[in-house]
């Protein structure tokens, strides 16, 4: 695929409107104008069509957008077609959340190999994922194309383990332990999951919403 | 603090802001401008600025920010300083491992208890945090006063579990549950939290760098 540079901003819109083209599929709704999409999305129908001008022309003018057609093409752009493979390492409670209920082939990933230390996992398989011991990743990775390492090891063990994972040729980490892996002049792909960040969003508008409330109060008072 | 009404984008960059804030902070940085911010955020200066005017003036012509003020400034907006308190239900994987690994404390939240229906759980305390069955959850939730409840049960369970909290008066709720819980009527906050989004970001990023690698290739074979 020719590949144009598309900025961070727009890549992280990607998802949101996959997501919400899956929606409009399971509602039944097959054709959808950028003013209605960005009315759902909470962007400007002008934002809308620009995302999707980076990518080359997907509406007519008048017509819309058809849904299942601009569906195809950004989880193509997103690469759910490319059948990437992921292994995971680390398998506590949020490794083992992942694996137990996070469905890595909706999105286009095979997750085929998980890694641990402790000896009561290691032999055991997992929601049909096998479970190695973290001293056979080097041979693992030599044998095998992986093309994403899930990093779920505890904090104190994350940056030792995902140089590890970098110097064995993996150079893309989907980081769930809250540590900063790289500097700016790596060269490794780095995902971090914050969920912080998602909760000062809700603690916004919580704060937000008190502020209304007692705003409110303050008048009835008045 | 008085508000004014501020586009769902600016929110979610607050916590990225803050996050960068704080690694400055800690390396020793006093004082940064809205260039090198942008430069290290991927944001235009002049998107910073406009950004940072939605909340009044934190910055000086020509002096940049002071990061501790800056910081402690957002960090208000986000309601870090409410004293806001949660409790989360569903102890399973994913709920064990917030317990266990996510500071709530850090972002200013007191996880005060959490609920479950297993009764070998029941009675017991993770890190500090009492488990109780759901069926005190009501008498709970009319004893204490709740900010957010974090939602953490299986699938199956979340609608009517997200029903129930609404029910019993709670407004916000921080969705680990991959399940749509609201439509655009409801009074209920609901943030969700979407890994899928973030592997998205993650498998665009590894599509694009080995169409690099590819084209480098054909490039060299010519």
């Amino acid at each position: 695929m020719k590949r144009v540079k598309v900025s961070n901003n727009v890549i992280r819109r990607l998802p949101r409107y996959l997501r919400k083209l899956d929606e409009l599929t399971e509602s039944g709704v097959s054709r959808i104008s950028s003013f209605e999409l960005g009315n759902q999305l909470g962007l400007t129908p002008s934002q809308i069509r620009q995302d999707f001008s980076c990518f080359g022309e997907f509406g007519q003018q008048g017509y819309g957008y058809n849904v299942p057609v601009l569906r195809a093409h950004i989880a193509s752009i997103l690469g759910i077609d490319r059948g990437f493979t992921a292994i995971l390492v680390g398998v506590g409670n949020i490794g083992r959340a992942l694996m137990d209920n996070f469905c890595f082939s909706d999105w286009g990933f095979e997750l085929k190999a998980a890694f641990d230390i402790k000896p009561e996992l290691i032999g055991t398989v997992f929601k049909g994922v096998p479970i190695y011991g973290m001293d056979s990743l080097e041979s693992y990775l030599s044998d095998n194309h992986i093309d994403v390492a899930v990093l779920t090891v505890p904090k104190e063990a994350a940056v030792s383990v995902a140089e590890g994972l970098t110097a064995q040729g993996i150079d893309a980490i989907w980081n769930f332990t809250n540590v900063e892996l790289t500097g700016p002049n790596s060269d490794t792909i780095v995902e971090n999951v914050h969920f912080s960040d998602s909760l000062l969003s809700l603690s916004y508008y919580v704060a937000e919403r008190r502020d209304e409330t007692a705003a409110k109060a303050g008048r009835e008072r008045q």
